[in-house]
């Protein structure tokens, strides 16, 4: 197979795909995926120009043969948190060995994370985001929340804001150490100096709304802040036990509840009835051993469902979308249709997002290539590294 | 990093390894693992020649810098099934999407595979030991049991000799469809003529020994066969239900009893007394959504275990050990230092090779180079395709 590098002006038709998945039913078949076999994509400069049955291609001078391979859009990651240091594999190892270990647990990389220079950071950051694109993630978005000092979010974001259109400022991780004694006083914080200095990086503010780190009141008044000082919120809400995140979130009009594993009939209910997508994040589940969300439940009832990869080095380090879609299928119930969906289209949605997520004209080139047939095989396959081809913005990147 | 190639007489050193897995104790740290940090290994040839810390290198002309990643033996597949053509998308998406499918199953692949062209089956495995190979996979195992006709078992394994030594005649997938109202005849053919023809190119013979496939006395008539014409023994063993596969196999002291999932305690008790080692193949578990084999109790009563992908169309369509290893700590309760162990020396001791599955004086000069610090990272970070380099025989291939 030729590979081709789109440039303004310049285009490429990519044939001989033999499963294309659109996300746009009246592209394709008249499922979710808007599936088209035996298809044909045409790419100018950054954009999907063109896409359908490749009998019916326009003619362009760069042609780039699939080999009857399938085609996807980039993954859409919505929840990540990739701006850090150190690693915490003794945390992990000690946990899955059986052993005690005196976790310091997010302290740990808090306290990497503000001994590191700039650029330690953002040469970490370059690193998971390459491994990420490798694996077909086009679009992601990254957190701040290892700082935890006004100095330390707002370089977070600026260091990411680098890298991403979706930064996110996540002051309200934990209550920051410093403030052990005194969480409103850090409330305080985050609400007023620190999100002053973070606000010009970030396109979206998030608290970790659970016992232990702010409840509520706390993660209302934290995201009211932000979105009075032009973020839009999004919330880590109902991972470890049940509470009032994942209605907040709706309430607010957050863009997508995460983690959502604990959920009553209500909480569920309101996600049906709002525009707030949940986001599962299956990798968490796998890499401590707890309960899966149950995605067969939100999807039967309507919600909008996106899957992404929470990629952190505490409690999921992975950076595989192809390692959520086949956990989210084998334990989360979904189907392999519906996991490509919620890894692509649904992860846009997440982001409030069009131009992403989706290989329709006018969304951005955002491809990925398999070396299989079909989308299924993302599930079907587990743990093979089956994307063999990205573009991204039109330009081919693996 | 450069590359090297390793031929006859030529000494490479590979240096600044931050930590190298021997598997042997005496080398290393007490451990199982015999892990050295700061390490160096010496290939000369297709052999390992010396390891040992980095600062006690003995000069070389070729020198690696493994940039303070972490070096294992490559993996020891013991137990694929690579011979076969087709694929079986739609009953796993059908399974996995809950729907009813009329599910052809192996037959399915059967028909596919005796259809097939000797070209097409050997394109096919050359895919798949590529696949593996860039996954870190140096020394593998392959069945036949797709064609069930002399003729088509006896072509399966003379494709599959071309490519490895661990050959395995498993005429006794299932009784052929072409003896459905005679299975004593189908024994007897698998005995006798196809036995005959099978033989001369394969090191071990197989039996799924399996409610619905072939019980207790027909898989010892088919082992003892076997034994006669100088192939050795291993079992699928237990994997569906409770039988007498692993008791037969501890008996006939196969090499190995494969799946192991229903266990009595005193096929536990036969394991611990004997030199079988259990292999266990969390692939199927995963992609069968089946109950997980239980690692811990085999570990804790003494048995050796060994960890391998089961690869096949129809119930674990996975090439990729760090995905199995990855599983086996998740869900099977094995420490990451365990999974590590028994996907590389336990799969040798699964074949009874000494050559390989270790990086010792006088191994095969295999080695798996990981894009991270330690082992520990192929549980730590799941789906993350790790394996950044490999040597097999000496030789860089990836
Ligand atoms: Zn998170
Ligand atoms: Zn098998």
């Amino acid at each position: 197979m030729s590979s081709s590098t789109g440039t303004t002006g310049t285009t490429t038709v990519i044939t001989n795909i033999a499963t294309l998945v659109t996300n746009d039913p009246s592209l394709g078949d008249t499922s979710p995926l808007g599936l088209v076999r035996d298809a044909a994509v045409v790419i100018e400069g950054d954009r999907v120009v063109w896409t359908g049955e490749s009998s019916k291609a326009p003619a362009t001078d760069n042609r780039v043969d699939a080999g009857g391979r399938a085609v996807l859009p980039g993954f859409v990651d919505s929840h990540s948190h990739l701006v850090f240091a150190g690693d915490r594999t003794e945390e992990f190892n000690a946990r899955m060995s059986g052993r005690g270990y005196t976790a310091g647990g997010i302290r740990t990389t808090v306290a990497a994370t503000r001994a590191a220079t700039d650029e330690e950071l953002e040469a970490n950051l370059t690193r998971f985001l390459s491994e990420a694109l490798r694996q077909g993630t086009t679009t992601f978005e990254t957190k701040s929340g290892y700082g935890l000092t006004v100095a330390d979010e707002a370089r977070a974001l600026r260091l990411a804001a680098a890298h991403t259109d979706e930064v996110t400022y996540l002051g309200a991780h934990i209550v920051s150490p410093d403030y052990a004694d005194d969480p409103a006083g850090y409330v305080a914080l985050v609400t007023g100096e620190m999100l002053d200095a973070c606000a010009p990086h970030a396109r979206w503010i998030d608290v970790f709304c659970e016992k232990g780190a702010f409840d509520g009141d706390q993660a209302r008044a934290i995201l009211t802040a932000g979105r009075a000082k032009g973020l839009h919120p999004r919330i880590h809400a109902n991972q470890l036990s049940y509470g009032p995140g994942v209605q907040l979130a709706v309430e607010l009009d957050a863009a997508s509840a995460d983690h959502c594993t604990h959920l009553t009939d209500a909480d569920v209910d309101a996600l049906a009835s709002g525009d707030t997508v949940a986001t599962l994040l299956p990798g968490a589940e796998f890499s401590t051993r707890a309960e899966w969300p149950n995605a067969r439940r939100l999807l039967d009832a309507g919600v909008t469902v996106a899957l992404s990869t929470d990629c952190n080095p505490g409690s999921s380090f992975t950076s595989s979308v192809p390692f959520c879609i086949a956990l989210a299928v084998r334990d989360m119930r979904m189907t392999p249709d519906e996991a490509v969906w919620s890894a692509t289209a649904g992860g846009a949605a997440a982001l409030r997002r069009t131009d992403v997520g989706r290989v329709t004209p006018g969304a951005y080139a955002d491809l990925t290539l398999l070396d299989a047939p079909s989308h299924v095989h993302l599930a079907y396959r587990p743990g093979v590294p089956l994307v063999s081809g990205v573009w991204r913005r039109g330009v081919r990147v693996v």
